[in-house]
């Protein structure tokens, strides 16, 4: 077992950098002025994957590195341990509002000057995500499909002993990240994280962005109950297949 | 050995995984309302890659992971053991189907916007693999060749010892299906899996999926024995050679 | 010692296996009528890495996977064993041009197409390279340069002792060379192996392939002198700094 | 603990094939002429991220290859040991320089053909970076974000045991800079290294490559004390979280 101090802190950490690294992808592609305009999405794809590899190997080492409630709910379900739940979903959503702060600050130049063209980028896009297509039973369906298919793996490569002593788990689990975005990402844009989406747009709500347009806050739900749900399924599934 | 009912859960989970990943990649570069349309074959063959990832790490501890019924042909031609051949293909057919539907659940607002759309896409790209030229013994060669290019490596990585130790046999595996797909896949879309793609054409003749056009099963014996014959010459391939 | 009958049968397989999965993805984003048309260098790039890796993992218990008479030549400049380098380099060859047949016969249909279209692609860059600008004093260097890049990190490779233990040391490989091919390709189409590059001219020569165009001899000393220069100077290099 | 002579001849060598490749990558999607002409930011990212791979495993035996003056001031903070830290960024700042020289060796045709084309390219951009908004406290800020997000987690790489028994911290390590590349690299082209921008910037100023243009001395000192503020802090950083 981890500290109760060794997971709150690695949580914040290894969310921060996961969340840097993933809106700090997002603002890549979509921000005027940066070198990475338009670069398609396999640079999302691979930026957040990477981005996850970044974080967790950080926070391996102090708390496991889960980085998302989904995925502690998935192991508390497996395990049956509860106790530090609330640290690790705690840390998680304090990493993900500084990651995204951390993100605008690297990028600052950028939404500065971004305000200022004629055809501003909308914002909202870099700190959380949103369905192609609203329709809020589908886009729920479409979250939790996604996290069972994060989730459900994560819990089997556990099982996969020379993962563990190899140091490989976690690279594994960030092309696992690469392959969710590049398949099940077209049409919400892929949260299966409630931190991930929560925290920043939270961030989004409180920075002073120019020209930011709004939070969506009618959607907000959606990334969080969605991949709840199928964190718990992917955790019921386990416990029952394998 | 694996136990009986661990074989058949295990192909059903990890071939559905696979084929929700496989599938999802085609329809987010297909389909309209889609984040990743029109992404490229990059985006193409990585998503197929790295959903074998998934699949065969999620089903490793249950099965082993084949996925596909010629690499369990060529390891049952390999190792001389034709037992549990037909727990492995049936799995595999079942969870091929099972991965077609959530593909299509997790896409379906986008399925459903695309009936709308006055340039419709055609829908069975995202399910079954076609031919770019339509020459039968020409597809059946270009499947054979590619699933001998899957298989006898597969086959050969048994050989490589710390490849089983580190855990890391898997992660080889999915570049090499990236790789097949980035070099072989041109021709056919390189199906070099007889369930990979006979599962989802029955899940696509059978969903209700609006304007999805025909099944095209004057094809789909080509994608079934071509690689049938591909996971049988790397077999004894491999027991002439190794 | 890998024995005389296994280096040379090891040899010809895997680098058969590497020219399939090369030339393939040449012929992939080459030729008319393939679903990889145009997809660009990326592609390219790694197509050919997870070549190597499909080969030299295949031919890894065999032969240890040279693939490569630059890389054989800088083996036994390090190690001073010659014993066995002309069965290494006559199974190189002798794979080359099997893989590149096999590559033909995969895209036969798309080569028989190609022929027939108004703008037929010329078809000897999916076999040997050609400089973007000819110059073979600066072609050689180019070729020299990138295979010092390629041959200096193998051997120094088997000096991190956990990489062959995990077995992932043929993984590193392969993305070194996904890496040469992005960033040294640009001038010469990075040959870095004699046989890589003669075996599948001398198939080009050969192969009944309709409108092919001519296979440009007076180019062909390049890519085999400047690799063995590269691989000589890598051994040497080796051996004074390490 | 390594021989000075290993350090200072290994961080030469690893810096070098790092500069050559992360040049070449530039030169080979900037100068005309190149087969990866315009191949776009994943090629970038990629070709960058794999020249570590290349520099760091090949310099690791000798140096644990570190190949940046800020990861070796990460370190020295870390671990309290100084002794060394001339010796690694002199055979850094050598390395580079070479790196830079070899890149302009290994594309020598496209640079002269470069110059007489109509549209020249610029041709600093491969050698050194720049911000796309110039704000020299915005650049830096930009700069010490990056590194911290590059040096924190190699410090706690070392935390995750297997990564080193199994030899793939350094393939981690690679993937790391793929993903800074991709994610933080919009705004400045993130130099997060202060060798591997001077010492390239250095070769261009006294290279003799034919138009040229200027070296932007007065940029030269952002991406020098940028990573050298990021290391430093991620030192610190670990120090207090881990």
């Amino acid at each position: 077992m981890y500290s109760n101090g060794d997971v709150f802190v690695g949580e914040i950490i290894g969310t921060a950098i996961l969340i840097l690294f993933g809106a700090g992808v997002c603002a890549a592609v979509t921000l005027h002025h940066s070198k990475a305009k338009a670069a398609g999405w396999v640079v999302i794809a691979f930026g957040w994957g990477f981005g996850v590899l970044a974080g967790a190997y950080t926070a391996g080492p102090l708390s496991g590195g889960h980085l998302n409630p989904a995925v502690t709910l998935g192991i508390a379900i497996e395990s049956g341990e509860w106790d530090q739940v609330h640290l690790y979903v705690l840390g998680q959503m304090i990493g993900a509002i500084l990651g995204a702060v951390l993100c605008w600050l690297t990028y600052y130049a950028q939404f500065q000057a971004n305000a200022e063209e004629e055809k501003a980028q909308p914002t909202l896009g870099i700190f959380a995500t949103g369905p192609e297509v609203r329709d809020p039973v589908a886009n729920v369906v479409t979250e939790v499909i996604a996290t069972i298919g994060l989730v459900l793996p994560i819990l089997a490569f556990g099982m996969n002993e020379g993962l563990g002593t190899s140091g490989t788990g976690t690279l594994v689990v960030a092309f696992l990240v690469v392959g969710i975005g590049l398949s099940l990402g077209g049409p919400t844009g892929y949260a299966i994280n409630p931190a991930r989406d929560l925290g920043p747009r939270i961030a989004h709500a409180l920075l002073p962005i120019p020209n930011k347009g709004g939070s969506d806050w009618s959607y907000a739900w959606v990334p969080v109950v969605g991949p709840l749900i199928g964190g718990a399924l992917a955790g019921l599934i386990f416990n029952a297949a394998f």
